[in-house]
């Protein structure tokens, strides 16, 4: 038995409310030796009362040494092991575009790619045609019908699209086409495993009406698929947690993981002010609330640190407004690092914080930041263990064993 | 190969004497925000002497977030991982009340309720008839016979029981027979698995003649059984870790967890007084001594914080005639929390004291407390690798790997 099948089997109904505040890739780096971190240097008058009062420490959302993307840094935070869960990049090129992926489909990853007269591949990615092309492209593509099976093609951007095919029984047991170099013709789809067989027939079929379609562009004249992947079909956070979950999120990518664990999106959202004016509005219709924060993230990928360090305080400002709501348990953290200085994400663990009244150890700390969270009373964890806790201090979770 | 496995291979006899010292309950929260716990306000010189001479740290019983109960909790202060071997509500009562159970026994508890004429359930708990009445009505089940089988029925509480089969080749892939509210009659029981479709049958058999036993009572006129266990057939603390152990333990409930795992039972033992001399009197019979301490426990549970800290207390003050033995490796911790403010078993990580003079590190710490624990040099670990921990600083654990 997994400690996830644990929990599933401990967790119980109660009238508490959590809400997980994300700020996306949180963890930062000094810009000099023994100098603050971003979340150290942002002024963050909220948080650090709430570290004074509530448990702090640092998580890792993998394992040492390991820097997640986005899907497992959630998954992770959702309390899902992401290394037993994985979701396949087909699926989250589905998701990080909000389409609404079923249990009967199965999703790729597809690159427009330029390929010569012997259908060798000069371009692995079409000059990246700009997205516009990729949409009048995809339009094309869609015209495409292959017979017991419905086919949707979405564009990304430049010269990615997604592809995915609905039906039954089938199977992403199926090898990418990309020859991952140019010269070669891209591959045909073989099953990896028995019972793939129709599936990678049907693919072959779509790849052949697709390079009769495109054949008279230039320089996207063909197309090369990736990342095959099923709806991964998780365990939802009803069933799970028993709790009623709604995602408060900006962007598809995050909107799109918490509707894989079974969260309800609350649409139409752009901005801290209209996330918490939707936590207020649906207050009283869930009993969790995962609200994300995308901008700390971005400003890391860009190497700002101010600007990182700014977005911390935006979300710092919100907190009254939050705290207002009196929820019993309020955790914020980070699905990962993404330090300024790194310009990426990183493997570092994240500062994590939960605050739950009357419930937490003395905390012998000054405030949130990195080093603080060294001293905090939850220590070091693994990021899958951060739910257990959550629904533990909402009373949420029975004893286990007598 | 587990890591239990690793252990069994690597430990060896020796001349070392190692004490677990449990403090029932032991880990607690503050009063107020930032106050201090239970352990923290007890005054405990000797307990903050060993942790400045020690090694102090924090223990999960199983993991971030879980409140264990007192079968994994002292499972896994025994080194077993206690969601592997999970440890059945029938065998925990049966355990709970002193019996002694063998490898051919299964247990289930069981509970006196009331049925109509139709044998549909009018109180699952036949009104809590007081604990004589049990006694007298078990005496009349104790008639009963079953070809092939011998059979115990012992009396628990009020309206609860314990039943236990004994015999070659029973099953306990069996149904409970309550079905969980009035106004239904009891289930049959049937088999869950392939094999137990004779242990069922011995079941039903023993139902029916409890029924026709019963038939005149009123209101425990019939019965229901639940939390059919084998006896687990754990590897012995001798098999495992070549320790002769024996446990200094008040409370049935605790001898019994012990004797699952091979500890001898030191019986007679009505407090710490009595506890401190026979561990005295059997210091050169054995290698290892389980002391346990019931009423940390029980005064957090009743939420009692000063009456907590005074049992604290109590424990510090025997200290000195423990350590004029001159144990190698003594060992003071809980088998979870049971904050006075929860009134219950909770999450919280144990506080956990290791002393093992000349083999611990420095530790910058005041006291024994929570707060000082997570300056410890244990830092943050599961409860299962305590027992690796005392058998290394006992010198009893060879190198792993060459």
């Amino acid at each position: 038995m997994s400690d996830f099948d644990t929990i599933r089997e401990l967790a119980i109904a109660a009238e508490t409310k959590i809400v997980m505040l994300v700020m996306d890739g949180l963890g930062g780096l000094p810009r000099e030796t023994n100098g603050p971190t971003e979340l150290e240097y942002a002024r963050t008058p909220n948080l650090d009362r709430l570290a004074q009062e509530g448990s702090i420490g640092l998580s890792y959302p993998i394992s040492p040494g390991i820097a997640p993307g986005s899907g497992p840094g959630h998954l992770g935070l959702f309390g899902y092991d992401p290394v037993r869960y994985l979701i396949g990049r087909g699926v989250l090129e589905a998701v990080g575009i909000g389409f609404p992926l079923t249990p009967d489909d199965l999703a790729a990853r597809g690159n427009f790619c330029t390929v010569d007269e012997n259908l060798l591949i000069t371009d692995r990615r079409a000059g990246r045609i700009p997205t516009e092309k990729c949409v009048q492209l995809v339009g094309k593509l869609r015209s495409i019908q292959i017979p017991g099976l419905e086919v949707f093609v979405e564009p990304v951007q430049e010269h990615r699209f997604v592809l995915v095919f609905r039906g039954k029984d089938l199977s992403d047991a199926l090898n990418e086409t990309d020859p991952q170099k140019v010269g070669l013709a891209p591959l045909a789809v073989r099953a990896q495993a028995p019972g793939a067989e129709r599936t990678a027939e049907l693919a072959n079929q779509w790849i052949a009406a697709a390079r009769e379609t495109l054949k008279s562009e230039h320089p996207a004249n063909m197309v090369t698929l990736r990342g095959w992947a099923k709806e991964p079909g998780l365990p939802g956070y009803r069933e799970v947690y028993k709790l009623r979950a709604a995602a408060l999120a900006v962007y598809p990518m995050y909107k799109g993981l918490a509707s894989l664990v079974g969260m309800e999106l609350v649409q139409g959202l752009h901005n801290l002010d209209e996330q918490m004016s939707a936590l207020e509005a649906r207050w009283a219709d869930y009993d969790f609330f995962f609200i994300h924060h995308k901008y700390t993230d971005s400003r890391g990928e860009d190497g700002n640190f101010e600007a990182k360090a700014a977005e911390i305080e935006k979300v710092d400002a919100i907190l009254p407004r939050l705290l207002a709501l009196k929820p019993d348990v309020l955790i914020v953290t980070g699905d990962h690092s993404t330090p300024a200085g790194w310009k990426a994400h990183s493997w570092h663990p994240v500062p994590t914080l939960l605050y739950a009244p009357g419930l937490t150890r003395r905390n012998e700390v000054s405030g949130f930041g990195e080093t603080e969270c060294l001293k905090g009373s939850l220590g070091f964890f693994q990021a899958k263990d951060l739910m257990p806790m959550a629904l533990a201090y909402a009373r949420r979770l029975n004893k286990f064993g007598a």
